[in-house]
């Protein structure tokens, strides 16, 4: 088994990984990067302080081009422990109910927001009309029409709507969409990407279990995920779906949102990818089939770090932060005043959402669903 | 990662292997058996000589219990060949047509039934009114109904039946049954089981493709070792299934049978097994999610070597001869006159029946079908 050289990975990651690396030449390369933004950063409030902001503040600590410069919480108790540990303003820390008034202060450039599913719709479009840029996190809202209302509202407002898509930036999953979009291995025919997590031991009240606060169970949480993996490993849309619902085996938990789903998606190009999301067990794996090979990661869509192997070499590449490595992506085009790239922004959270709309169509209806 | 140690693979074995592995315990332990059986061995005769006929014979040749004493074929050239090879007189070969004197020959004990699957069920009859054992290659036949006529038809005529369930024999499947069904990892909730192998290649012309005699496609000829492997390991029967045909990427070959198929089975606990079978690309791997834990194999249905995997350690046993370990079982009980397990019988066949002719009837219908 071999592995794939530095040389490879490099070029295949690009610019954006920055200094996440410990290569003296990536180091270089971002030193020259940040002189052409005069060493200004993109200066980013998070919106909603749950578990993943937890996450994203490292990711943010080991960017190059970002800076947390505010928050906002309904939680008093957390602003303190924040704007302590950051040493933030207390004019730079919001609530949601005086979080309009962001659009007067030009520390904040964008706003990530971390919220539950509910609330990212009301929450982008709060942030747009303040004049902020916008990352939300996935699933971008509940349907397609919101979706699209999203991207409306911040092209109205002049600003620039990304989705937390953080899996485009780990050199493992860039690997994915080089081996299936150039037909490495030749046509892929079969995809099978899970990804679950077992929350037996969640509080009933969370939020993730709530319709209303998550649009659905774990294929609003999670699918995103295998169905990104699917549509970027082919380059297609799919076109029709099915789906089913699974057993409730826990039922105290599960009174609102379902326990588990499985789904199949069908291309143009006659692939078809196969998923499960589960709130009732672990699984994170993806595997393609192609005409002559395959290709495979375990794990493969949560934050690793990730395990490649495809039918002629082992592949593993450097962990990479994910979270610094997409931040620092979305701030050099808005530092730039680039356009966001459209595989990282509401135009492909729109594309995500309506194919979940349709997983969803589908399960309850128990008929296959046509996508376009 | 640690490997587990040949005690514990001698305890899991049992006897089954013989003298398969180069163990000096297990060929003494086969040595003292063969004097049980009075050096007597169990004559079989090979019923179509086809591309499984010949791996058969390579299991016949590594077996302690089985010779080879018979064929049935409708080649001539094939049956001057296989007489020179194995020095088999001129009344011990047969055709489709005289194949019923079988009866009348003392040399065969056993006939094992490798023809297309088409012609399961008609030879299977034949054997059993001709007073011979039987050992009938999967899938079994094309209904449940048909396979219940084969258990009554060998029932009546005092003989036994088998069906050619390699896989209970590869000590990974051994393994994964216990991890299974002793709950090693607490109870299973989610398993992924697919096999395929790509078919371009074919000749249109190939039996596999004529409904007439494959009964179907993929899950026909592949789709019992994927229902198989969730069956044993959660030691329940599915009570409900989805399923859906896959498209059409090579409608020159598959014309009559369905070149794809996925389907996903319910299980009482509330465990689902998604699976797919396709001809159009190849796929072979296993994957079980348990409460605390996981459990895999990849390769997992072929014929191996497989290698296993479990959220604790790697896991990779000796390769055994699938074939040949799994006839000597059969002899071994016929030998001594003793019933053949259950989980190799006619009643197995005919349950993984079932399960397929729920799967076609939900992938024809759309609809979710019960099966108990």
């Amino acid at each position: 088994m071999t592995t794939y050289s530095r040389r490879t990975f490099i070029e295949q990651i690009g610019w954006g990984v920055g200094g996440v690396m410990a290569s003296p030449s990536l180091v270089a390369m971002a030193q020259e990067q940040a002189n052409v933004f005069d060493g200004k950063k993109l200066t980013i409030a998070l919106c909603g302080l749950g578990r993943y902001a937890n996450v994203l503040k490292g990711g943010i600590a080991a960017s190059q081009f970002c800076r947390l410069a505010g928050i906002v919480t309904g939680t008093p108790a957390k602003a303190a422990q924040w704007k302590k540990e950051y040493g933030l303003p207390d004019k730079n820390s919001y609530t949601y109910q005086n979080f309009d008034q962001i659009a007067n202060n030009p520390d904040i450039d964008a706003v990530y927001i971390t919220l539950p599913n509910g609330l990212h719709k009301e929450f982008t479009l709060r942030a747009a009309k303040a004049g902020k840029h916008v990352i939300v996190e996935k699933p971008m809202a509940f349907t397609e029409k919101d979706c699209q209302e999203m991207i409306d509202a911040c092209q109205k407002a002049g600003v620039q709507l990304a989705v937390g898509y953080r899996l485009h930036y780990d050199p493992h999953h860039i690997e994915l969409k080089r081996l299936g979009q150039q037909k490495v291995f030749g046509q892929v025919r079969l995809i099978e990407a899970s990804l679950g997590y077992r929350l037996d031991g969640i509080s009933p009240d969370d939020w993730h279990l709530k319709k209303a606060m998550a649009g659905g169970g774990p294929l609003m949480n999670l699918g995103v995920y295998c169905v990104q993996s699917s549509r970027y490993v082919l380059g297609e849309e799919p076109t029709a779906v099915t789906a089913q619902f699974g057993p409730v085996t826990m039922p105290h938990l599960f009174k609102e949102v379902e326990e588990n789903i499985t789904w199949q998606l069908h291309f143009p190009s006659g692939a078809i990818c196969t998923s499960s999301c589960t709130s009732n067990c672990n699984i994170d794996r993806f595997f393609a089939s192609a005409d002559e090979g395959y290709f495979e990661l375990e794990p493969a869509l949560s934050y690793g770090p990730f395990k490649g192997r495809t039918s002629q070499a082992a592949f593993t590449f450097p962990v990479v932060n994910q979270q610094a490595a997409q931040i620092d992506d979305i701030a050099r085009h808005i530092l730039s005043n680039n356009p966001l790239p459209a595989h990282i922004s509401g135009v492909e959270g729109r594309k995500d959402m309506r194919v979940l709309e349709g997983i969803y169509k589908a399960a309850t209806s128990g008929q296959k669903v046509k996508l376009v």
